[in-house]
């Protein structure tokens, strides 16, 4: 396909038109014009070239050129993490697994969280800026945060919890592999899990699993133990 | 060993005072008074538990009263990586590195390179914190940056390049597991290594490889290899 030289995430790109907040990206800062060349995204695996019909104050119109869809194969990563203290340090964290290509995000609340609010519009941009930046097909899902002991939260497919706490249970990751099918991955905040929110989630499920002889931030701990499960499948 | 509060770094303990730096941050940040205990880390394996005997403008003086060496175990693994465009980016990358245990790491400047000039003293700071803050027993080793084209510069050991490029040479990273020794891993700029530099790195003994399916920036790559080469030693 045609490599265009500006990006846009379009969900539905059936619909002709970038939404507000990405028409105003492309008329006011980018100055796109009639018959300019744009490609689309629409974070599901389809990857559009199309061009422009219309930039007027409804937004940016397009017709669709040409289009490729990408089925995702392999398997399927939800990293649930508890939010850093640091915002920036959980946007790299993002960034970092939008990268990778990671299917789904929650973010979970737990004893020792040093942060209990996000911002998960500002979050969603990022990952979308991290989807245009990186030509990764796939848009990873962003779910509400929750907490630890909701009794909604439930774990499904294989899934592990890494922590840092004395444990006989504790296998090194990489001792799962190969990875296939759904597989979630719970990591702690810069506190830890408690004993008592590590034995809950393996009642649910959850394998206790060691990511490396060092001790890791949050963040660090999010990126490998989804790399390991991706390198490993 | 009993864990004090305060850790700071002194690259030889036997001196029994901390460096003019660590020295201020003890005594104007932290307060330290006589009789109080800290820990030390020499950046070599050694961890120290010391008893503050002096204050003044000479510098924070101390008696060990306790040590343990660690002796470094497994792969010694060297970064050779284009410094990012985005110092914060290339600061992330250091601190994960460092958490990670990596032995060396050099700057390279390549022909695509965006950033060409380094505050390698500010960046051995943030070495030097991200050891204390990860409780990590050792240092990488930095080095003062190289040109690829050097006629200096050289591989030793097992040396990979990872790289973008349509390669038929080129295999994944993990299909050369078992990693043991001395590895290096090369890994490009924004805009890659160019071809006369792989071919280049290729005649100085490096193997081609792929990190992932998915584009990778700098830092990521950077991350990516090193924990690859330590998860699969």
């Amino acid at each position: 396909m045609e490599f265009a030289k500006h990006t846009f995430f379009c969900p539905d790109p059936e619909v002709g038109k970038l939404s507000s907040d990405e028409s105003h990206h492309a008329i006011k800062v980018m100055r796109l014009n009639l018959n300019d060349r744009i490609n689309l995204l629409d974070g599901n695996g389809g990857k559009y070239l199309a061009e422009v019909t219309g930039t007027d104050k409804k937004g940016l119109e397009f017709n669709i050129l040409n289009s490729e869809i990408i089925q995702r194969k392999g398997t399927s990563i939800h990293l649930i993490i508890a939010p850093t203290k640091s915002i920036d340090r959980f946007s790299f964290l993002i960034e970092k697994i939008t990268e990778l290509g990671i299917a789904e995000i929650t973010p979970i609340y737990t004893a020792n969280s040093e942060r209990r609010k996000l911002n998960i519009d500002k979050i969603q941009k990022g990952l979308i800026a991290s989807i245009k930046q990186s030509g990764n097909l796939f848009l990873p899902k962003l779910n509400e945060p929750v907490s630890i002991t909701d009794k909604e939260f439930n774990l499904t497919g294989t899934s592990f919890v890494a922590h840092c706490k004395e444990d006989h249970d504790k296998k090194p990751l990489k001792d799962f592999q190969p990875f296939t099918g759904n597989v979630s991955i719970l990591v702690g905040p810069e506190g830890d899990f408690t004993t008592e929110e590590i034995n809950l989630v393996k009642q649910k499920g959850a394998q206790a699993v060691d990511l490396s002889d060092q001790i890791l931030r949050t963040e660090t701990a999010g990126i490998i133990a989804c790399y390991t499960v991706q390198l490993l499948s």
